[in-house]
């Protein structure tokens, strides 16, 4: 069995979950707080970061969210989540890789900083004008999905992708940290509320960090 | 005919140069500095950011190296990238994204602010403390890849993969901006040498940024 290190609040984490939910991957979730350095994780990933997908009876290692995302794309056919030609493939790509850089840049990692890390590890107050720009960048990053979802029926075409999986994934966590104010964002909230009724998507609505409690609208899927 | 749009000392422009050398696909560079925020590549790439790719015959807009490396990989046949089984694979995929992320947010991105967006930009001059804290990064990623080459033949295995050329392309704008100590790192330099003996590699040993000028060893292949 696959045995995931990875931690509640890492959108890398999650983007991998969805996947393996998706594509119906059986794994055993392994808690790892990547700030601790723990020797054994280190020795498994020297960058030190979450997730990693272990197969032990078959020595298998595996390392980066799209790393490991393209590997189950490649090696089980069910659900395709990287759907289409070879333009459709690198416009999931291209999204996936705009949520996991632009989107965490710019609001997901300051979320963590300051509402996650601040509260478990150094215990200073957050710093209020750097969650000001996080929320404002935010509500920048929902205008392009409300563009995007205009002209398609999901974030990078007609059919679900990793695209959408990683963009949920992200937004998951700025919601749970209450960065995401959703008003006037009709269209990505429609599809966040899917997105949030998916199997693989209901465990994260009922999981909670101790000592950070998200927002009451957090694990609604109606957001009421 | 396919035409990039790069900058010289983008190493993710240089990332994507590699591979279509490699795969000897026919291209034109289009030289674009993504700080301008050009509203022309604006539109076409909303993160600003290059490489971007376009054959306007076919209307193909490919965004973001590691999309476009999978593009081509999946495209076209010859010299494959990221050769092997699904393991292999992920074990490139890995390597590249080690390089892109880390080797890039802890030694090239700083070297390219200290020394060339400062020397090109604000006219500030480079900050001591940043720059020996890069350098020392760089050691440190030296040696990770000593260690990988006293295991491998290449960075990933026994054949070169995108995890070489992602690795050179980093490496090569560390190297012009005088960043790289390569003392007391044989196997990493070893295998440097050979990277810049590539005819994929040649045209970046006589390119010339304009006001700054790499160290003499920069354009020797074997570093004398």
């Amino acid at each position: 069995m696959w045995q995931l290190y990875q931690f509640p609040l890492c959108p890398f984490s999650r983007k991998v979950r969805l996947m393996l939910a998706e594509k119906g991957i059986a794994h055993e979730l392994v808690r790892e707080s990547p700030w601790t350095s723990r020797d054994e994780f280190m020795d498994l990933n020297p960058a030190g970061q979450t997730p990693v997908l272990v197969e032990e009876s078959r020595g298998i290692v595996l390392i980066d969210s799209d790393a490991i995302c393209e590997y189950f794309e490649e090696t089980i056919e069910k659900s395709p989540m990287i759907p289409g030609t070879a333009s459709n493939r690198a416009e999931v790509r291209r999204l996936a890789a705009w949520f996991d850089e632009g989107l965490h840049r710019e609001v997901v990692n300051p979320l963590m900083n300051e509402r996650m890390r601040k509260r478990l590890i150094s215990r200073d107050a957050p710093d209020t004008k750097t969650l000001r720009v996080a929320m404002t960048s935010a509500n920048a990053h929902l205008d392009y999905m409300d563009y995007l979802l205009d002209h398609r029926r999901w974030l990078a075409g007609p059919v679900l992708s990793l695209a959408d999986l990683t963009a949920a994934a992200h937004l998951s966590v700025a919601d749970y940290l209450g960065g995401i104010d959703w008003r006037g964002h009709k269209q990505t909230t429609d599809w966040y509320s899917v997105m949030k009724s998916r199997p693989s998507f209901r465990p994260f609505l009922t999981e909670r960090m101790e000592v950070i409690a998200p927002p009451a609208h957090y694990d609604k899927v109606d957001f009421n």
